[in-house]
């Protein structure tokens, strides 16, 4: 498999570009962020990284892609040498990262891409597309977890998820999120993340009567069964279940109204002696409905959540942006670029994100704010390198690391944060270095 | 690659069940429908057959992924032969699907998968995330083009799609519903998709004056020159575009009010004797803004719609299910299966959709209404014989044939099914075969 044309095409005639003016080669250093938060988060768990890192270790064009560009009309007037380039393409530049699990605020780089001005600008859309999407989930799934109070949340979305593979990478993300596994089995494996899943209404309907697939389902999983009880009639299915007895884990209910047959089949469960029996809820659930669940002490102890996460149905993209932000070449040195377009403006300078216990300074990336060491007040300067030269300088942490590191980090940030509505409880500041090169370089342009 | 565990994790206890209870060769018949059209949509155009039919020719589990199983809490006391099963499995059933770019009604199986149960089930992830992403997209593509009346639209949202692969799929999924191409250089290669693309805000700030950029661009790109005139002042870049004159295409405008911008563009243009170059406009476009632009007579000749598309950000997942309607075998006979779940319940047989001049009959796979030949009415039987004993009957239509069926199926739909609002306009009616078999088989089961 070869990455070299998971790209926009725009890129590749960029960087056609780049290479006829001599400017291939000049340093170039990009941000990855998001311009604002999107509706209804107060914050944006960054995920990803391990993948982006093996698309920048593995990045190259196959014979066969380079004939295809060869053959576009938009390349026919092209320099041969564009190609013989392309050919030994690697990326061999520095990147530097946000840990995964880190929430991150509007305007703030997530990722940070100092590298030949080809190489950093053909990435830019596979890193946008992957830390976009598993950021976005991640979010989610924080979200719908923090709404259970503690009950487990498991990601149930890969049908539903934007192809196979998005399907795969939601597993991941929302495990990082706080989930307690997913349905995902490729994710099971790649990522060490726990599956979870009994059965489906076809297992039911394989069998004559619902009551011979619930016996055959005991024979098989024992303290693991739970029973799907509303193929038929819910009330009906869970007596079915209840006259069973031991073993069981419990039963899922996934449909119907949740609220009145919650009870309803608690008390089944327990007149039969089955206090310890458990209720799994699924079906079209997000965090605004498990959130009524329990206002309504619906008595649910384990939460599915497949298509509201696995797509963030209602938020479904994470408005990622990548920007050119400083060009250094030996002939011009550096220079400081930004872009005024409305509403779409960015800020000059490779920067760095300093946090304190209750805000965010976006400062340069030369400054030291309030770094360890320095008494005043302590802050943590949140991004780090991750490649430099094009080799990653240490294994980067597993998908269960950034999960502890997202609820650690979670934990740290103020109640409105976790509000399920807007709250943007959260404060970033622009250093005094970072607004003068920022006056400074737009004046000059001007 | 191998794609064994591109499943939910319940489809490999379910086949263990299966497996346990000597029905992992029962002969199943599953139908993958939508429940309804989803939100302010008024048909689905198919699309990802391709992909879903290299799955079921290359599904097989690789010794690493079974030993993964093998290791899991859950499989601790599965009988070791369910193993060797999975180690030998491929996929050798039937395949019946409707051509891709067909449009769809809620309840109307777009494929039908007969096979021995366990393949059947293992499967269903995988054609209802594929299949899923790739027609919801296209039926997206198609409202967009709709609105832009003959105007080009072009794919631009791999940045914003749920995952790398994700953005292929919508490159090729778009051009099925009417795009006139992708900016997905990988769509481009492997289905033959137009691409396009030519600059990004990155390009303008690499060099120290918008003008240099713009001048590099042209004697790059020649009369394909696109020039992206919003970074700093729009209108400004409009003259300085219009200063450099010939070779160009013409401009991209990417941020502002392009109901006011377009048309001072189009002055500025004019003024400048290029009353032939063209405006093309992006930025979280979608069907509904191009219909107001189009409305305000605002002088754009193409559309470039990125997040929007990529994402079918107003209907961001499509409630596709797949449910067993027959099962067989050598000892029990067919036995026809449905589920009664409130809001949720099933059909049972194997169907057939047939279609004629102005509505659907949906009725059993064994009838022949209105076939051709058939005097009274004809009508044409959508779901076709793709794979037969796990192999291909005959090389499936390409990409761009199935963009023409689109447009062709398009094309005769009523104005109302046309509508960016919900219309609903199309009917679809139950054979007296299937209400007779229907009835018959809940009564049986009561």
């Amino acid at each position: 498999m070869s990455y070299g044309l998971l790209t926009d095409f725009y890129q590749l005639t960029m960087a056609a570009g780049y290479f006829e003016a001599g400017k291939a080669r000049e340093r170039a250093t990009f941000e990855l962020f998001i311009r604002k938060l999107p509706w209804n988060r107060n914050f944006v768990l960054v995920a990803g990284l391990p993948q982006i890192a093996e698309y920048l270790l593995n990045l190259s064009f196959s014979k066969e892609e380079i004939d295809y560009l060869r053959g576009l009309p938009q390349f026919e007037h092209t320099h041969p040498g564009f190609f013989d380039m392309l050919a030994e393409l690697r990326f061999t530049g520095d990147l530097f990262a946000v840990p995964e699990g880190t929430p991150m605020f509007g305007g703030e780089p997530m990722l940070t891409v100092r590298a030949p001005l080809i190489e950093a600008q053909i990435a830019e859309t596979y890193l946008l597309s992957m830390i976009g999407f598993q950021s976005m989930i991640a979010t989610k799934a924080a979200r719908v977890v923090k709404a259970a109070l503690g009950r487990q949340v498991v990601e149930f979305g890969t049908r539903r998820a934007h192809s196979p593979e998005a399907g795969v990478l939601a597993g991941r993300a929302g495990y990082i999120g706080g989930c307690a596994g997913t349905s995902n089995a490729a994710a099971g494996m790649r990522f060490d993340v726990p599956v979870f899943g009994t059965t489906a209404h076809s297992w039911i309907m394989a069998f004559p009567h619902e009551r011979d697939s619930f016996e055959q389902l005991q024979r098989l999983l024992g303290e693991s069964t739970v029973y799907l009880i509303d193929s038929y009639d819910t009330l009906e299915g869970a007596r079915r279940a209840a006259a069973l007895g031991r073993p069981l884990w419990g039963v899922r209910l996934d449909s119907g109204n949740l609220t009145e047959l919650a009870p309803a089949v608690r008390k089944i469960l327990d007149d039969a002696g089955l206090t310890d029996a458990k209720i799994m809820a699924t079906g079209d659930l997000n965090e605004y409905k498990i959130h009524e669940l329990i206002a309504a002490r619906a008595p649910i102890d384990m939460f599915g959540v497949g298509t509201e996460l696995s797509t963030s149905a209602d938020a479904p993209s994470l408005g990622v942006v990548y920007k050119l932000v400083e060009l250094e070449s030996e002939e011009s040195g550096r220079r400081y670029t930004f872009k005024l377009s409305e509403d779409k403006a960015t800020l000059p300078g490779a920067k760095q994100v300093f946090r304190f216990a209750d805000h965010d300074v976006l400062g340069r990336s030369t400054e030291c704010l309030g770094c360890t060491g320095v008494e005043r007040s302590p802050a943590e300067a949140l991004l780090r390198p991750v490649m430099l030269g094009g080799k990653l300088i240490e294994p980067l942490p597993s998908t269960n690391e950034a999960r502890h590191h997202a609820a650690d980090c979670l934990a740290m940030l103020p109640a409105p944060c976790h509000s399920l509505f807007e709250s943007h409880a959260w404060r970033v500041e622009l250093s005094s270095e970072l607004k003068s090169l920022t006056e400074r370089v737009q004046q000059e342009a001007s």
